[in-house]
């Protein structure tokens, strides 16, 4: 590709897919532009730097896959799976979770679910509906969008900030502003960040905590990205240091933990929610007067969970159980695996930065962001929008970071998709495109 | 067993399962019930006469275990799978449709859910978010209470009635009476019924169909036991008798179809939302205003549906896609399989009947209803809690009718977890029951 692709192709393809024109690009969803870069790569036979999709870029963890054919042997296909989880797999993600987060999660307020999205649709709504007097979302952003669309679905108000420019000692005072209100029932944040990649650091975490236990608000952790700041070597079950956590400084939280990332696992669709024993033993009013019974942990499994998938894949489940176990027992080493990822955004990062584009969320509090699943970029004064309805015709495709809560312009990036061989090509391509803006 | 069970230790039991004694057994959950049973069957080493539980008794389908032991070689674990489903899934269950129920849906009409719970709530959800002006729900019931449940966790308002009564021609002004309020905006009821076992009939369909139509009402038809009326043979794909449906009778329609009773596949999560091709393409007010986009396809599956699990496991998807396909190429007679349950309900409710039981819901029209996956029993003028509250005395468990919104008395019983082996001990404890009783 020694010059930007047809322009009128282009445009055809975008219309052909339901846009009106490739600057719809800009604010179309992740699925649609996908589908866009599928349909040129076909026309054109140029292959495209791929950056729009946070899919694992790896192979699946065999372990699971192992584990998966064991139990498919059994007859459990037949036999529905309880509710609450199997045993073991309740034991080994209450082992896991010692081993690479260092807090005390016991089996019972552990329960699997058919990945974090559904763990993210559970969590949100018994947060809305266990207590009358409050049902306020409130995001610390960016973030992912669709837990945004969960909320539009399940008529849930929710609110939101960029994180960015709040760090360290203006996050107590901003996040205060929303929880003096009284409205917020729960606040979510994802750490490692998708998209930014800035990580909550433990002092930050105390803030929220504390501020969570003040105003008594739940605090939904999503760890899609558990451990992969790679920035220091957590890869030593039951060896500091450890995944930070809001865990350690308040006694309302909820996580989420999903196999798809850390396990390259996402097409089995597994993951879980752990569930602080302080939370889960509570009652609440809301429950009571909607459920008969008030009790969080009963409540949230019982009523919303199961209605809404009567449990998880069985075979699934021993998937899940056998790779926590391994990780645990040291005989699988999840964080050198995905590590690749580390890489991969170092060199792309820096082909970014040397064709004169930078990074948009390049700092983390006093340190440069690490390099992992996600990274953000920008060129010269350009939005979002601007950017990818530009980078389109070269053969280059992310997302802009409008959708995520961004209070920054400019796109998203994965490093998943992305392979050895195209470093050079995209070194290419972003040259062109420099020579051109 | 000889004599009834241990009054006192039955009902410690009850009382440590969360019960203040065995004669709230009547108004427990299934779950408590189940619980309850396990422990006194460890406690007395006595094997109770489980009925229970609608779970399947039959090995699962070695061509749907095959299908994910391939596809899991593939690598696919790592891949998210597509919203929508994946091609073959799609056009395999289309097929089915045509083989086993002789309708046309088209492929994009038919989507992938974690069983048919996911389906039921998604489509009970996007059934009440369509429309501004109409939010209700209509059950025929009797019915599957976790239907209702699901109704409560999303806070919709829902009506019902016993269908029993008011059979042929009683049926039509029945229902108008509901939907002349202009509030319903769906109806639901599964064929056959769950508990009752009664089927709908092709007159009774089209009854339902064209008032479906004339109040523009969505039917939503739950055929979790497609094809288990055995009282014809429907085995033969693509050949009459087939199974009866309100497809034939209107446009406004969505069918439940689920792998976990008709293939014994019920641990794997397996289902498809299949949609009549009219509706598919509709645009609603309710929708425009939520999602910006009117279309009910577009949005049941990509906002309601992707977001509360993004997707379907992967791999039960191949093994669904094999199963349907091997069911329509005459290769696998999965009516033949579930044949048994009709056995065994022919079998205990002849004994139940010689111990002065009777069937609760003993007619279809104009015929004795059919033998097959669930049949409903009662004693003399015993409400459903006095008999349970009794029988769990005597080894034998069912759940009352009460929460399926039946008008009458009785219990549920489930034919798929009683064995060959336990006819004649059934009769020795009924025997003993009627004596006491």
């Amino acid at each position: 590709m020694n010059s930007p692709l047809n322009k009128e192709l282009v445009d055809a393809i975008c219309i052909a897919n339901g846009l009106r024109n490739a600057k719809e690009l800009g604010n179309t969803t992740i699925r649609q532009l996908v589908s866009v870069v599928s349909d040129i790569e076909r026309a054109t036979g140029e292959r495209y730097v791929r950056m729009e999709m946070g899919v694992p870029g790896l192979e699946p963890s065999k372990i699971g896959i192992e584990a998966e054919q064991r139990a498919i042997q059994t007859g459990i296909a037949a036999k529905y799976p309880a509710i609450m989880g199997i045993d073991e797999l309740k034991r080994e993600a209450s082992r896991f979770i010692k081993a690479f987060i260092n807090i005390d999660v016991p089996d019972k307020c552990i329960v699997p679910t058919v990945g974090s999205m559904q763990g993210a649709f559970t969590a949100l709504l018994a947060c809305k509906q266990m207590r009358d007097d409050r049902d306020t979302i409130l995001f610390l952003d960016p973030g992912f969008p669709v837990q945004k669309q969960q909320c539009q679905v399940m008529e849930i108000p929710y609110l939101s900030f960029d994180v960015a420019d709040y760090r360290d000692e203006k996050l107590g005072p901003k996040i205060e502003e929303y929880l003096r209100s009284g409205k917020v029932a729960a606040m979510l944040f994802s750490n490692p960040n998708n998209p930014s990649w800035m990580c909550l650091n433990e002092r930050e975490l105390r803030t929220i905590g504390e501020l969570a236990t003040k105003y008594d608000v739940v605090v939904i952790e999503d760890l899609a990205y558990l451990n992969m700041d790679f920035r220091e070597d957590r890869s030593v079950p039951f060896q500091p240091p450890f995944q930070p956590t809001v865990a350690r400084y308040t006694d309302n939280y909820v996580q989420l933990l999903s196999a798809s990332k850390i396990f390259s696992y996402a097409g089995q669709r597994g993951a879980i929610i752990a569930i602080s024993e302080g939370l889960f033993e509570r009652e609440f009013d809301g429950f009571e007067r909607r459920y008969g019974n008030g009790h969080f942990g009963r409540s949230l499994i019982h009523k919303i969970l199961y209605c809404l998938s009567a449990g998880v894949t069985h075979t699934v489940q021993y998937a899940m159980t056998a790779m926590f176990k391994a990780a645990s027992d040291g005989e699988f080493n999840y964080i050198e695996s995905v590590k690749e990822y580390g890489r991969r955004a170092q060199r792309v990062k820096e082909i970014m930065l040397r064709n004169g584009f930078h990074i948009v969320y390049d700092k983390d509090c006093d340190q440069e962001v690490g390099d992992g699943f996600f990274f953000t970029f920008g060129y010269k004064d350009m939005t979002g929008e601007m950017l990818i309805n530009k980078l389109i015709y070269y053969g280059i495709s992310a997302i802009p970071l409008g959708g995520t809560g961004s209070a920054r312009e400019g796109l998203r990036g994965c490093t998943s998709s992305i392979s050895e061989v195209q470093y050079d090509e995209l070194d290419k391509r972003l040259k062109l495109f420099s020579r051109d803006y």
